[in-house]
C-alpha cells in the first residue's frame, strides 16, 4: 500500500471549482495571455454560446480564479486576467494534462477529433 | 506572462474522468487500501445511495481507474482496487488537494462542516 498525500475535502473543492465544460480552455487562454478581452475570448473558443461563456466566467470570478476589469470607454470594454489564486492552480493543471496525455491518449485524440479542443 | 505546460484537451479529459460527487472520496479510500469490498465502501461513505455509488464505480471502471473483482463465494463478494492508470493520478490529485488547502481554505472548512467529507 503506497501512502499518498491527497485527502478528499480539498480535492472535492478543487474539482467543484474546475467543473464546467469550457473552464479548461478559458484557463488555458488566461494562463497564456496577460489579459484578454471578452469579445476576443468568445471569438477564439469554438461553439460556445455567449450566455454560457459569461456564466462560466462569472463562476470563475466568484471563485476568485480570474479578475474582471471594465474599462470606462465607450462602448465599455471588458477584460479578464488570471488571479494569483488561479495561477496557483498551474502545477495541478499541468499534472492532470500530463496524466491524460500519458494514460488516456485515446480519449484525448477523440476529443480533438470532435474539435472540442485544439491543443 | 509565465509559460505553463498544461494545454486543455488533456485537462478536459482528466476533469471529465474525475467528475462525480463521490469520486474524490472513493479514490481516497482506494488509494489507502489494497482492496475494498463494495459493502464496506458503501458503509464508510456517508449519505451515498447504493445506486449512485454503483454508478460512480461503474464509470470509474469504464475509465479504467479501478478494477472490479467478483469472488465466487456464496453470496458473491465484490471487491474494488485502484488500477495502475488510477494510481498514476496521485500527483495531480495531491496537487489539487494542496491548492485547495492553501488557497480555498474557507470552502474546504465549509464542506467539512456540512459533513460531506471528513479528512
Amino acid at each position: 500500500m503506497n501512502y499518498i498525500q491527497f485527502k478528499h475535502c480539498g480535492l472535492n473543492v478543487a474539482l467543484d471549482v474546475l467543473s464546467g465544460k469550457w473552464k479548461p480552455i478559458i484557463l488555458y487562454h488566461l494562463f497564456h495571455q496577460e489579459e484578454i478581452r471578452f469579445t476576443e475570448l468568445w471569438r477564439i473558443i469554438p461553439k460556445v454560446a455567449k450566455k454560457v461563456l459569461l456564466e462560466h466566467l462569472k463562476q470563475m470570478e466568484m471563485h476568485e480564479l480570474i479578475i474582471r476589469e471594465e474599462r470606462s470607454v465607450f462602448p465599455p470594454e471588458v477584460y479578464y486576467k488570471i488571479s494569483e489564486k488561479g495561477r496557483a492552480l498551474g502545477p495541478a493543471l499541468t499534472a492532470l494534462e500530463l496524466w491524460a496525455n500519458e494514460h488516456a491518449e485515446e480519449e484525448v485524440k477523440a476529443l480533438q477529433a470532435k474539435r472540442r479542443c485544439s491543443v
